[in-house]
């Protein structure tokens, strides 16, 4: 059976020889190993895929025994990780989720869609999964959320993606789900932040367009970045043409972000993403 | 004989017959042609490729007959284009112009190189290329920009490109060569305008990283844009090493650019480039 | 309305002056144009995107009077075209065609699958669409071509696409559809021809892997390339990981070679395409 | 001070432990690591960069005791290596590696260039390096390689570059030298081997084009790969005009290949590479 160990710490001299010596004396075998040392922080993040029969709370002991005190040591679990899409009315990015779920391309259970329209529903039923119409007005964000957290207490995810939702979400809900909400950005963060991302490029007369997927923080589209992904584009594309374009990316960044993030492969560390792929 | 001529004006019914028309009266067989019509300024463009033996002032004059009064009407020059290179420390850039100048890849003679610092004469003079020298102060701005002018009136180049050259240049120098100064510049803009782009990529957590060519205007990295490219990063990279692995796209970048514009390739309309490539 | 014209013809001065003096006559209004010489066949293309309420068979007859004689002259029709999908166990290029198909991101109605398999069925019912499985044994192909033709009799499709159907068609099967099947190869072609490309590729220590959608002819993987794309690899991929990953750009060559086909933008010349995007 | 040590061996549990064990007692810091195992042939490749005053010949000795007995241990300079480079009668590539030595870019030393033609001479001597102009004639491949040998054993190179030569080495000059040329291949190799790749491409109608650098071995352009890049053309490409555009990715792989190799990052392993960049 196939472990992956996630350790983050204060970097000091013989780390990896201490780590690998308590796999070691565990049995483990180690598959893959990654690490890197931040030099400004100089803090230490591993990520090390094992096989063998450990004793998962054990092994986690020991190797906190051996550690700095205020070392993270995490055995992740590779089961699917359940998760709540948010839809706006473009189908792309969650039609991309749902269809990659339902033929085995993501480590996911979407428990459910939450959508402020009824646009996606039918798409959404398709796959059997339940639909939360929550309609929303203008200055009712405070009872929309509050909608919104109603249903997500009945399925309890691990991570909420956000699908092309276009409604920004308040610090107080972000806090709920602190480093647990996935966002798509369409633009190539940090140019274009905010609305109509496609538009400001055409604007701009920029020669590529890009996408990017990132944690969401109280801080609009300022979050620890995940993927980026980008595209050619020409003065003869208009900002629709650069939309309908920057789905294939967009859609693209949304799917490899969480297959890095259920995967086990990010860190997060600051407003900065350490990822081992 | 190859001809290459660039049209541009109100767009009307009718125009690509009546072009057609007129070079078909003289004579001339299209090898290529391109279009484009902005959609919003309703402003049509035309490169067209020609050979045959055509009288050049007839030709032009029958064409402005033909097309709407505010046409402009150029029959380019496929002639090597005089530069002048702005330099500053970094030898990356200028020595990749160097270097395909000297193989025959461009289609321009360099005249001089200009430099506030003399860091890179050595290396312009294994091409015997004359080099300015010229230090600057911090506040002798003007007076610099001076000597500098003085310098490139005995040369007259056509277009001036800065290899990595680290100071703003003044409005007023600006308005002496307008859409003739072409600027590379070390971040995937509008992203990272202004000083030390990579420091800021590496601040921000980008896992992207880009570079700009552009025509200079008199606002700081807004002119039109011509080329850009990127680079993917990781968590790995320090600003240094994003700085280090940048040089790539930004020599790059900046020498595409010169071979669009001096190969009669790039249109300006507004802040804008058309490039038929 | 906006309609799209293609015109093929040994080339000579002045067609386009004629093609665009007809389409003037015609009251048409020129939105964009592609014309492309080849040198070695001196042959002319060209594809024009017009607007205007025009008589389609006077204009046609009009401009085949003006070209000459063995002119191949098209006005294209923007609606849906009907395919016929063909699948083998592998599901993410047909789920990647069904998705874009019931998000609209597609010119095309797919009125069937048909599989050896009957593995992706309940996929495609979920889209109400009608799957036909027609098992096959080795030595059946002339049989099981038959049964195919036959299920295509009834839907008469304009185009059928091979979405990792994994058997060889006989030049028989292929001469029922000159032009009209659209496959994808898993390999950078010619690169890994035939059987097992990952492995190939896996075995020869690429650095990138690849995928190609193409025209099927008589020739195993060898008709006229539409798109290709291509992937990164490392040491660290197996056959199998790259066989995972090269899912992604196997379906983007797919859908973007049947997107070019179905909006008109494909000449087929020899063995190659002319493709105005 | 930093040094880079080289493992393979044989795959067992507990290496890196020993590893790392080995290296902690000798105060060795490591500052990054990487490991591979090849599941198929369970071989183990380390890459370990560390600082620290270590006694060189006692490191490996312990390392040595410490791991099988086939284990190859090989503690890397990080000093400049000599390299001999071969040309033909294009400078692109040769130009390329003069321009980023004369910066700093490569950590190498160009001791010599050694050409059948007489072309590039003077770029050479622009750099201050010795050229020797060695003419060849149909037959006498023996005799030839034996004048090149005679001027190799003068400058004693770690590695010899063909930057375009487009000569066929024998194999007992290839032995000479094993795992120790490095060749630049114009085309996305497996595809298009021996002459006129661009040519062949163009036949082929393909939509992307490719460069490889790979070590040379007996068989002719199936060497271990080390990198490869690509570039999309389009039906409008020539087979002339393929070549002209290749040049920029043949001389961006070269000189990768060369900063990977000569930067102590490649192990060879049969007839593939395994890099850690």
């Amino acid at each position: 059976m196939s472990h992956v160990l996630l350790i983050q710490c204060q970097d000091r001299v013989g780390l990896i020889h201490s780590i690998t010596g308590v796999l070691f004396s565990h049995g483990a075998n180690i598959v893959s190993n990654d690490e890197f040392v931040d030099p400004h922080s100089a803090r230490f993040f591993m990520r090390t895929e094992f096989t063998g029969e450990i004793a998962a709370g054990e092994l986690t002991g020991d190797l906190r025994s051996a550690l700095p005190e205020t070392a993270q040591v995490r055995l992740a679990d590779s089961s699917a990780k359940a998760i709540v899409i948010f839809a706006g009315k473009e189908p792309h990015c969650l039609g991309d989720l749902l269809m990659r779920q339902a033929i085995g391309e993501l480590n996911v259970a979407i428990q459910a869609v939450i959508s402020n329209h009824g646009t996606l529903q039918p798409l959404v039923e398709k796959f059997e999964i339940p639909y939360f119409h929550l309609p929303c007005k203008k200055d009712d964000r405070f009872d929309h959320e509050q909608r919104i957290l109603a249903v997500l207490r009945r399925f309890t995810p691990e991570f909420i993606v956000l699908a092309k939702y276009m409604r920004v979400l308040t610090p107080s809900f972000v806090a709920e789900y602190p480093q647990r909400i996935i966002n798509v950005h369409h633009s190539f963060l940090p140019a274009f932040i905010g609305a109509q991302p496609y538009r400001q490029a055409y604007d701009r007369g920029v020669k590529i367009i890009g996408a990017t997927s990132h944690f969401v923080t109280e801080q609009l589209d300022d979050g620890p970045i995940i993927t980026q992904s980008i595209l050619p584009v020409t003065h003869a594309h208009t900002a629709q043409s650069m939309a309908q374009e920057g789905r294939e990316i967009e859609k693209i960044v949304l799917a490899r972000a969480l297959q890095l993030v259920t995967n086990n492969r990010v860190f997060i560390s600051g407003n900065k993403t350490i990822i081992f792929e």
